[in-house]
């Protein structure tokens, strides 16, 4: 593939369809192009007229006083096909189509059609149905968007000192959307990508060429299903070793947003529970709204990241410090007790009738002064131990009073260690959040303020993990037993537990003894008490002809065990064929959960870990991770369980053996990632977790081998990384 | 008590502590006071000056020259009881004390005296410690809070046609926050009042006034602690007969005012589930953040009230049709397939790259053409059978595009029979938002949207029932059985049996039969296998000595189970002395539940259901209401549990007798409600729910008397309504 540099960094663009009604698409295209201040020639393309907009116009592409680099396609659908390959003839490097959508004949097959163009020229191509993009330090406004007739980026060099933060989104309408919601949040936008119905350039291609531009602290990822999903771990990977925070909304999480997504621009969405687990995996912040995607974005560009979750709140109301510690703690923040030290400062400033504990009541009266004894505290706020994050909750319904202390605030707030973020109850006044911006901070609601301060809090941990680990996933292990050949379906069970005994996987001891002597044998080299069972295919039922013989301990107990089995059976059923006695290993009581793995056509093998029991099944307690986990991952998934206190010993129980079910996790996982693509379910049900040091032990065991001919999507993987 | 009329609707005021200077609270009452537009005489009082702001003032309360309704006190907090004094020597009728706060020892004891001074006088006192009221229409502006200086209260008469809202809180500055936001949102605010720190005047009180008024369709509550939870009953009960939606911020979500407690079902309570039983039992409406008590308001102001949770999405964004979609589920709305009458209209307009399906992608082409064909969608949306609410998703950006439609869209929106609500994705421009106003609709964000159709629709539901039943909680049921002298501790099994026996709660059948005939009496009665067990002070385990046999069924074979236990014990342990042989129905397999009742200190006896086992703990999946329950509150407890699939028969499970379940639910809530105050705790674990039509059983049973010394507050319950 080419690069992108011509398509988002072109030295010369031409406007095929310009217009000069600039109430029309093709008249826009070419307005906001020269009026966003693009810097290289443009030539408008339209063989109607000579001049458009006051520019020389170009009868055809062929006929362009130069191999543009860009070309911008807005003519009808049906006459797109015939511009790209004059495109091609031409020279032109890139392209992007704002024509045409998915649904009508004519729109799938150009779809289609662009693609194999794409992948014969080597042009690049933008679309079709994308709403084009833009660069704001570039100069560079590549779309129609009415959008931007009411908010013109900035122009290149006057975007605020502020960390910058792009867009890519599959909607064109959402991301000029978030675009005008985030220019209305002080939040400076630099690249902005529609990427439409991605006929060649997709999603990932594009942050991959932003990170590596380096422009952006955050991007904000608006996907309906991902083109190339396997992508998407060498893609995060470069964020993380970048530090950028890749923050997406992924819809269809419902049915009917699964529908919306169809239809819309033709995404499959995938299930969500991968995505999910991918997003999870590979530290990609996924939120649930657009106010989330805004706050965190607000957030990044001001600098507000907070290294831990514990909240200091200050708080001229008593109330709204109430409510936000319940909102805080609610969306898994803290809000701790102050240390000493930070209390009796705080006491020495703080009226009577307030209060010094978190949430600190610092009464109204501190801004009565005129702001100085406000800043006094927020000096304490920025240099107190014991708080990751400073809350601030105070009125901003009155511009006076933070234009009064705006310099003195500028320079705490530089100054801060930490972020300080500022929440007023009231409708903040317009003037206010200005200038508060201006200073480098940041106000939001109080719901925001706590989803996006938890989300980058477990974000920094990521990437702390990340630095220390740098878990390369972009190569499978190798399998440890070969598959080859397998058809699809279950394994027999004997194969079944060579492969999973290949990964370590406990499962119970058994042998067949054909003798007393070998039975005890058997027996002591197990440990511990032994069950002894009939192998017979003529005795289905092994209790009633007493056939079965639990908790037997001891040479001569079990010697004799096995003498009683056999007399039994022969009594019971004289001509039965005796095969053996089998001698299995008592297990102790343990808690039962589930352990499985699928294989998703988008993200490849997951590991699965759930409670056993149908109470665990109705309320779908379970953890999905991408395999292979290692074993914090493992420990993660286990933390993940809503009923973790169960495993962990809660309420006088025995705390279970959680990091011998981790290790079972990190193998099952292992084994999964070894063969994948080759297995197709694998199912450990039940596998007993004994107490603490005592181990698990997967009871029942079913493998399922893949269907060869359905390979899943996860194997074009790491292609971009390697392409490059 | 007296009225509250002298306080909100005074017909002369006098301004104790009024001050020239407008800078400071004591000058700024006076000044908001007469700008606002009171109609009625104004005097200030204040002994330093003849004339304050140009009126003239009076030297103290005793020199006024009549005996004013309302007394307004802005003097430092030393002085306040005998400007009191003072006032009720002149015949003032009530009085609001903004001065001074509750830690200081001042404070504290002004708190006191203050409530003294009420109940001595008569006098009706708001505060200490408020910020005030307003009323809008009434013209009547009695707070010095800064807010009013930027969002002053529309004059009387010019508050916009919509429905209006009040607010009433205990913080004052969340009061004023409240009321600039809504201010902002285009909600009419009625009456505003903060009540602080309650000596006298209480927030239920408040609201119990302006639901008598019949001003405000919506009442927003902001509550630390309510002084008298029991009134909250009768409030709730007139809100809902008045169709006024109660709409409540309780914050101690996070900890605050948790109890310690001894028994199981206490520990997981405390007085936020108690809260939030009584607010859900009552109809109050209770919302977890700012924003959310805000779209409420918009939406009920705008009368965008639905009667189901049925969303039809129209939207000019796939994108953002797919993510409101999501959301819509998420809150629990539904996003339903479209009536094909409705699907085929919609067709024949949506372009063909668009779609006719829930969410309806109408493309950004339909606003091309001025909206009349937005405006033809509408008219389609607001006639449509299957769906209750309308959400339009389109872009306010541009508010040239509202202004054009402005007519028809309010046409259509006076016209429609169900909610349409606006959802602008990009960030909408103010002149959109007033005219979309003005027309009669709402703008929401997608969340507040969801959440709070969610909440409205679950009001709906509950005024049906209300309206359907008019459960009469005022008069707790007479007890069935008295209790009176019993110590405080557990009752012993056998009147803990008898009184859940008067109330039919099931427990095991169980007669002592003093010879084979007895018991084969007891056995027919009790119909079905039974179990017989030995009954001796002298035989600790019964299994051992025989004297135990399970499942006899038939006369003969009970007579003969009788005389094999009698013989086993005799023959086991020769010199035992037997009491009998205890006759047990035999019980079959069923699911295990935990049914308790905890009583809390400001609402009284709770009754909570559970399943057993160690997930009721960790995971938490209990539900609690407020006794006595009907048939009705039973189900929906039951329908409240997490695990409720379980019962229902999951996954192939037989289902449970939920009905007897419920019946026993509403038995011992019934049992509660008569002895409240009396009973401390009943822990009924476990109650077996057997197969559908088979009963429950409450296996073991425990009663715990209350200390008479510690009654609960909730015993006050209805004076408010008896004292009217």
């Amino acid at each position: 593939m080419n690069s992108l540099t011509s398509l988002f960094a072109p030295r010369s663009i031409a406007v095929v369809g310009a217009s000069q009604d600039t109430n029309k698409i093709r008249g826009r295209l070419l307005k906001l192009l020269v009026g966003g201040g693009y810097a290289g020639p443009v030539y408008p393309v339209n063989p109607s007229s000579d001049v458009i907009q006051g520019m020389k116009a170009y009868p055809s592409v062929e006929a362009l006083p130069e191999p543009v680099d860009l070309a911008l396609i807005a003519v009808a659908a049906a006459q797109v096909m015939e511009v790209l390959e004059q495109c091609a003839r031409r020279g032109v490097k890139s392209a992007a189509i704002f024509s045409a959508g998915p649904h009508a004949p004519v729109g799938e097959r150009l779809q289609d059609e662009v693609e194999a163009f794409a992948a014969r020229t080597g042009m690049r191509v933008l679309g079709p149905n994308a709403e084009g993009y833009l660069d704001a330090e570039g100069g560079l406004v590549a779309t129609f968007s009415p959008t931007l007739e009411v908010v013109s980026p900035l122009p290149p060099g006057a975007l605020p000192r502020r960390e910058r933060v792009s867009i890519v989104s599959q909607s064109g309408a959402m991301a000029y959307a978030l675009y005008s919601r985030a220019r209305a949040q002080h939040i400076p936008v630099r690249h902005l990508v529609s990427t439409g119905n991605e006929a060649d350039v997709e999603l990932l291609e594009v942050v991959d060429y932003l990170i590596g531009q380096g422009t952006s602290r955050a991007i904000l990822m608006f996907v309906e299903g991902l083109k190339h999903p396997g992508r998407l771990a060498a893609v995060a990977a470069k964020a993380a070793d970048a530090g950028v925070a890749l923050i997406v909304a992924k819809i269809g999480r419902s049915g009917a947003g699964q529908r919306a997504a169809v239809s819309h621009t033709a995404h499959l969405t995938g299930a969500d529970t991968a995505y999910d687990a991918a997003f999870r995996r590979h530290g990609v912040i996924r939120v649930d709204k657009p106010e989330q995607m805004l706050a965190l974005a607000a957030a990044v560009s001001a600098g507000a990241v907070p290294r831990g979750p514990r909240v200091g709140i200050i708080t001229t109301s008593g109330g709204a410090g109430g409510w936000a510690a319940d909102i805080c703690e609610q969306a898994g923040l803290e809000v701790p007790e102050l240390v000493p030290a930070f209390k009796e400062q705080l006491a020495a400033i703080v009226p009577d009738y307030g209060s010094a504990e978190n949430p600190v009541d610092v009464t109204a009266r501190v801004v009565e002064d005129g702001g100085s004894t406000l800043m006094n505290i927020l000096d304490l706020v920025a240099r107190a131990d014991g708080i990751d994050i400073g809350l601030i909750i105070v009125s901003l319904v009155l511009p006076d009073r933070i234009r009064s202390i705006e310099e003195r605030l500028a320079t705490i707030m530089a100054a801060s260690p930490r972020p300080i973020v500022f929440h007023s109850p009231g409708q903040p006044a317009p003037e206010g959040l200005d200038i508060l911006a201006e200073v480098g901070g940041v106000h939001l609601g109080l719901e925001d303020f706590a989803q996006a301060m938890k989300r980058l809090c477990d974000h920094q941990a990521f990437l702390r993990r990340w630095r220390a680990s740098r878990l390369d996933t972009s190569r499978p292990p190798a399998p440890r037993l070969a598959l080859a050949g397998r058809a699809a379906g279950p394994l027999d069970q004997v194969e079944a537990r060579r492969l999973l005994a290949a990964y370590a996987v406990p499962m119970p001891s058994e042998t067949l003894a054909g003798s007393a002597g070998e039975a005890v044998r058997a027996a002591r080299a197990m440990g511990g008490p032994v069950a002894l069972k009939i192998v017979s295919p003529d005795v289905p039922h092994k209790t009633e002809a007493g056939g079965v013989v639990l908790g037997v301990a001891g040479d001569e107990a079990v010697a004799q065990a096995h003498e009683r089995v056999l007399a039994n059976v022969r009594r019971h059923a004289p001509h039965a064929r005796i095969e053996g006695v089998q001698v299995q290993k008592m297990m102790p009581a343990g808690r039962e959960m589930v352990v499985g793995v699928v294989d998703d056509p988008d993200f490849g093998p997951m590991v699965m870990l759930g409670f056993g029991g149908v109470y665990v099944e109705v309320l779908r307690d379970v953890a999905f991770a991408l395999a292979p986990v290692d074993l914090d991952g493992a420990r993660a998934m286990i933390d993940g369980l809503k009923g973790v206190d169960i495993l962990r010993g809660a309420r006088g129980q025995a705390a279970s053996d959680v990091e011998a079910l981790a290790r079972l996790l990190v193998s099952v996982s292992e084994l999964a990632a070894a063969h994948a693509g080759r297995i197709a379910e694998i199912d450990l049900n039940p596998v007993m977790v004994f107490p603490q040091g005592q181990g698990v032990c997967a009871v029942d065991t079913l493998v399922v081998m893949a269907d060869p001919a359905s390979a899943s999507r996860s194997e074009e993987s790491v292609q971009l990384a390697e392409a490059k």
